[in-house]
């Protein structure tokens, strides 16, 4: 079993986490006298990317997921876990799960982050976030499910609650959010009612700074949100969202009646840090040495969001792929060179640049001096993204659906689940299995109160 | 609103159901004076006959359902409702929802099946059927988890417990379920575990009958067994499930270890037909008239899965999609026909065969005189199922999941969700709309007991 003792010949690295950084260490020691063991909650790597289209109807889950075994199919040294890890004893060497523990020789912790409420985890409930695929098919529930009651309401003022949707925080996540939610209400669906006209939903982006995707320059986040209201969207930075109930939010001085709204405003590191036993930095990111490894202990390595780099520039890295990529590989070359018995090497972020997309044909792209919106920055963002999808099968369904999605106007994945997915451990099969929550679970999930 | 009064000019129908039955009404009422108000409980048409395949990972959801609005969406004098129907009070020409009323002046209703566990209501937990995208779901969730459990499991009876897969029914689902769930163990995941071997999975059809497919002749029936067989599927026909509990299954004679049964065995009426107040036969179905006329309310007609329908040859007519789509139609004529004052017409089913399919290149098909089995059948049960899934978008990507599929043997949509769909009022969004659970909802659901 993969428990098994590290005082046999061939070193065994620990990899929790199946996302961009875990999964690239994974493939860059796939070859090689050392085994692998792959641990991760879920059975499929995501492409956290494109999760708000299907939030927003535009893809369905197995189209940006793959299972993880079959990615390391042919890596014969690897191993796959599907398991949660309750946490790490790095002084012993070993990771605990909640009815076993496995043993290490060298382990890279890429558990990525979870949302932040500023203090408010009771928000959690009524405002989810966006980080899994649960999260996603919770949020397309909930925004068409209110389509179709605002279609049988009788009273205006609740049918114009119904029609309202506040998205809270304007980075890429948020922009993307409300551009695609724009495109569903005023294009995708305004011939399907006949009660309501889907072009009157009213989509608020509520920023407390004084712009959206602060992290681009001026320049873009002007053609952002230019772009923005042309697609519907209500844009109001200098906008704090500072109480929540039910059926309004208190966005600064104004408070809106509404049903919905989503969290894409802050972020948390993986609670699994905190297990560690390294200094963490004040969002719970890991703080770790250049060449990724935490003090303490030279054979844990942290990457990718839940990992705090601080770079050449002095500044933090941001939670991005490419740098979580870049990371996973930078690991397993350190890996290799301490088990040759050579010094680590420091971790370099080469940056390729920034793209956030608002809509159909409108995008921002910052590639340092080369800035780019509109259609031409709208046709890299997608580009890019296909060819970073794992797999040519999904690269294939995801450029038909959105070359359909183009063409027609139409979304394919307008699905309402009859229940929203949620915890339902009395349907879990009988047995010793199964699976216990991770402590980010518990404050994470929307029925958490 | 659509509970508007039936007084004014123009007659409205009621539609229950948006299935084969129900929307081929809708579609040839699209045309007229009348008014129509199409109710259903979800938002979406499902294509049942390639539901096996959201089950084992073949499809996703989005793939064989398709939003009824968008398909009625030109249709000016239609409405779509997602709302549960309570009751139907046929003397004073209504239908209970459970916030409101709608007046009707001539109703279909064609709220289908649902399944019969002949008398053992509490089986329902342990041996899921599969009538709906959550039931697939649950299904798929279920497998591609024992899989995963069986991967980590050091106890060598528990593990052959977890990869023995018992299938109750061997009728066109439990036939198809079974050979799919053979392709999934015994091509697709064949290289993707490290301690477990998928080929050595152990797939039970159980049927109490003689022979698989019944309905079938008797040649097709031991084609079918013979490449059910090939599939890696242990037949074992007259072996009548007696017991059931959480670890085993009875079948015949024999106790199997199993953590995964899979109900495909029997049918029972959607209980709505209960309050139409007419008679009905023994598992439930309303018994109509030749023109498809409740005998006390002319103006009430009920047609597919729920109608028991005697034919022109003395039998009833199955449970099949090519006859809700024929008594679709014709209930729509006969609307029409009574409204203008004329006499309504008998139906008359004109049955164009009938396929089942086993897994790659094989199948079974049966147009009376003609009977084609292997490559044939299966290219010609493709053909029949692509061009009868609604909208061109869908065709298109069943058609390129099949041959990438049939090309790599490789299934798309693996994906374990993190917690079984189920019921979570909890997480409903807050307001007057929450749905009420029919009561088969709560007899049928995975967690009724």
């Amino acid at each position: 079993m993969n428990g098994s003792n590290r005082t046999s010949g061939s070193p065994h690295v620990v990899i929790i986490g199946g996302g961009f950084g875990g999964l690239s260490a994974a493939r860059a020691l796939g070859r090689g006298r050392w085994r692998v063991t792959l641990l991760d909650r879920n059975n499929y790597h995501l492409f956290q990317p494109l999760l708000y289209q299907v939030a927003t109807a535009g893809l369905a889950p197995s189209d940006i997921a793959y299972p993880i075994r079959s990615i390391l199919r042919r890596q014969r040294n690897t191993s796959v876990v599907m398991a949660e890890v309750q946490a790490i004893d790095a002084a012993h060497r070993r990771v605990l799960l909640h009815d076993r523990q496995i043993d290490y020789d060298y382990l890279v912790v890429a558990t990525g982050a979870t949302h932040s409420y500023f203090g408010h985890p009771e928000w959690a409930t009524r405002a989810p976030g966006l980080k899994d695929l649960n999260d996603a098919l919770g949020i397309r529930h909930q925004v068409l499910q209110a389509f179709e009651r605002a279609e049988v309401e009788t009273d205006l003022a609740r049918q114009r609650a119904l029609l309202t949707f506040v998205i809270i925080g304007a980075g890429p996540t948020g922009v993307e959010l409300a551009g695609a939610l724009g495109e569903l209400a005023c294009t995708v669906m305004v011939r399907d009612f006949r009660n309501i006209d889907p072009q009157a939903a009213h989509i608020i982006l509520a920023e407390a700074g004084p712009r959206v995707l602060p992290s681009f320059p001026a320049e873009l986040s002007a053609k952002a949100d230019a772009s923005l209201r042309k697609l519907c969207v209500d844009v109001r930075t200098g906008s704090p969202a500072l109480a929540l109930d039910r059926h309004s939010v208190r966005l600064g001085e104004d408070v809106v009646e509404t049903e919905t709204v989503i969290w894409a405003a802050g972020v948390a590191a993986s609670p699994l840090g905190q297990t560690v036993g390294a200094p963490l930095e004040k969002t719970g990111r890991v703080l770790v040495a250049e060449d990724l490894s935490v003090p303490a202990h030279p054979e844990v390595f942290v990457i990718g969001d839940l990992a705090a780099y601080v770079h050449q520039t002095g500044q933090t890295l941001p939670g991005l792929a490419p740098v979580a990529l870049q990371q996973g590989r930078h690991v397993a070359r350190n890996i290799m060179r301490r088990d040759d018995g050579l010094p680590t090497e420091p971790f370099r972020y080469r940056s390729r640049g920034s793209l956030a997309t608002i809509g159909r044909g409108a995008a921002v792209a910052d590639f340092g001096r080369l800035r780019l919106s509109g259609q031409v920055a709208w046709d890299a963002w997608a580009l890019i993204h296909i060819l970073q999808l794992i797999g040519f099968r999904n690269r294939m369904l995801v450029f038909i659906e959105w070359s359909w999605a183009y063409l027609t106007r139409q979304r394919s994945a307008r699905l309402i689940s009859r229940h929203e997915p949620g915890v339902d451990r009395s349907a879990d099969p009988p047995g010793r299995h199964r699976p216990v929550a991770r402590p980010e679970n518990t404050f994470m999930s929307r029925k958490a109160t």
